[in-house]
């Protein structure tokens, strides 16, 4: 569970103004209140785990590629997985309690959307293959590379933001989707894992080198993450297999940390891998007690969370109809109590209770919580 | 804040199967687990200021009059705060602590349409006056009982639920929306709130001495609620004006608590009444250091909920367009910050932030409670 804190730090100037004369001490005053010009804040800490975020000017200081990673994933779900799992591989190199959070400044679109194309005669900074012209699914270079994300980590000195660390996140296709001519059929070229894995970090090593070169980057640790893609039909996204970090200069990244991770969807269909069988008959049963609470069906999945083979989390969705709030709030007490009965104790569970209106209660109980909280979505 | 407890009750048995054999000794057990054919189980509590719903055979049990009071009205947000509004009165006359919560079974649908409708030789128990010709907004006899809802509160006795009360709230015209023919314009009566109190109390009474009439419903204390309906393009719901109890078989209500309530939306439009200035102004220095986070400008409302002249409860709806999950995060951590400092305190205030794909995070805090909780929907 996340509560506020008044833990707030209110820097009065910052990296590119340093030296201005209205600072502030630091480690003190709040987010908000009022802000002279070119000042920077960060948006608050709710939770130890959690990053603050940079805020300059009372605007969030947005990424410079912003709205690329959107652009590169059909499957949303690999979009949201990326970004949140680049946040906990990072936690582990930058503490959230010493590393201020700052989406990332030194890639811009252009620059990413470059590396992220094939190499050729007019970008030669690609780091896809160039094209060898074929269009045979098993023939053509595929497109290893889907997409890439740069997020920095801030150090704080005095009234000072700093760059403390920079975190970059490769997401590898495992299919690469293609079309042999404008608006034609979708082909697919499945790439094996070894391949996956060996072209990542080929590219990994490729991009520290290209960070060292620029300004303020050549001695700041540089963590690498690798993610393979899930496939554009998936329901949940895809997961982290492999991170490393540079340090002291290095322009290579010398060892990986292997990472095994998986996500699976539930009810398990026939034949599908659906992770560790008690969690999925855990969850069935959840399912079977709730689904027939009303006298029309309510619709019952979930997404679950693996790390080295043992549950780390799950989604639950629930959607049914609804015919007046009493109704609601009723479901959402009951989802509470039979959550807390048949869902895996000691992971964080996530369950929305949604009607064709949208999202209309949810029940939650985060890492290190026994009992979960719940939320009637209300209005007067 | 709402936590669950497992301070749940499993009826074994219940008034319709009382006798039964395979009774469970009550005050323990759980809402879930193997339930007998044709037993009762409560929602479970995840909240001492919440009941209990009941739970028969492991489906909610539903109102006999389920899905009318949604048909009744054109406003949304008129059945959420009539429904939500009734639960409030009913916990002064019977503690959540005591009762159980059993959505209506004494009038069915085809009950509470008739009566709802207009008094004619066809329908002679029609609530609303006849109609007298007339067709002119000004002359023509108005629909002033637009809803009519039901709420059982069942008191448990070892392994028995009996009805301890009842509560009946009756939803009235300000304004009465009619079309002279079919599918044609629609018009409006205007009602004044003189004349919508008499005929409401006037009803009330009636409904009580039919209620007297039914099985069972001899003694029970029946609690009626006189609420106003919001105009249809409100956006909020209307309030309670008034409620009154009726002991010992009474067949009136001999005296009424008139409830003064008001719900309003921020921002204040010029010329609009918008409750307490200080509230008014808190929400809309929140809305200025909050609007400009992100490049895109953030759309910020509220509604606010006023009991005897005092903020109640607030809902700020922020809607704004995200990039990536990281933005999301940072911007739900900057909106628990602001929350805090600018929004009004003590009072229940539940911030949703959604972009075009539903809500994406959300910030609340409950009554009595200093701080916010914070959730972000996340996926894996």
């Amino acid at each position: 569970m996340k509560r506020a804190k008044a833990f707030l730090v209110l820097f009065g100037s910052l990296i590119f103004l340093a030296g201005c004369g209205n600072l502030q001490s630091s480690g003190l005053g709040s987010g908000s209140g009022t802000k002279s010009k070119s000042s920077v804040q960060t948006t608050g800490q709710v939770s130890d785990s959690d990053y603050q975020g940079v805020v300059r000017n009372g605007k969030y200081l947005t990424s410079k590629s912003r709205g690329l990673s959107e652009d590169q994933n059909t499957n949303g779900y690999n979009l949201k997985s990326f970004e949140s799992g680049l946040l906990t591989v990072s936690k582990k190199q930058f503490p959230t309690n010493k590393y201020v959070f700052q989406e990332g400044q030194y890639l811009n679109k252009t620059t990413v959307t470059n590396w992220l194309a094939r190499k050729s005669k007019d970008n030669p900074d690609g780091l896809n293959p160039a094209s060898n012209g074929q269009t045979d699914a098993n023939k053509r270079n595929p497109i290893y590379l889907q997409q890439l994300e740069e997020q920095d980590y801030m150090t704080q000195s005095g009234s000072k933001l700093s760059l403390g660390g920079v975190t970059i996140g490769l997401g590898m296709n495992q299919i690469d989707y293609y079309t042999k001519k404008q608006y034609g059929p979708t082909y697919q070229t499945k790439i094996s894992n070894a391949q996956m894995v060996a072209e990542a970090k080929k590219m990994a090593n490729e991009v520290v080198k290209r960070m060292r070169a620029k300004s303020g980057m050549s001695k700041v640790p540089i963590t690498i993450a690798l993610y393979e893609q899930a496939p554009n039909d998936s329901l949940v996204g895809g997961t982290f297999f492999a991170n490393g970090t540079s340090k002291n200069g290095s322009k290579t990244i010398s060892s990986w940390n292997s990472m095994n991770q998986k996500n699976y969807t539930l009810p398990a269909v026939s034949g599908a891998k659906s992770g560790n069988s008690s969690d999925s008959d855990a969850f069935d049963n959840f399912k079977t007690q709730i689904q027939s609470f009303f006298p029309n069906l309510s619709g019952v999945t979930a997404q679950t969370h693996y790390n080295n083979g043992t549950l780390a989390g799950m989604n639950v969705s629930i959607n049914t109809q609804f015919y007046s709030q009493t109704e609601i709030m009723s479901f959402t007490q009951f989802i509470a109590t039979e959550a807390e009965h048949y869902l895996p104790s000691n992971v964080p569970i996530q369950v929305t209770i949604s009607s064709s209106e949208g999202i209309q209660s949810f029940v939650a109980r985060d890492s290190g919580q026994k009992s979960f909280y719940t939320h009637v979505f209300g209005s007067y």
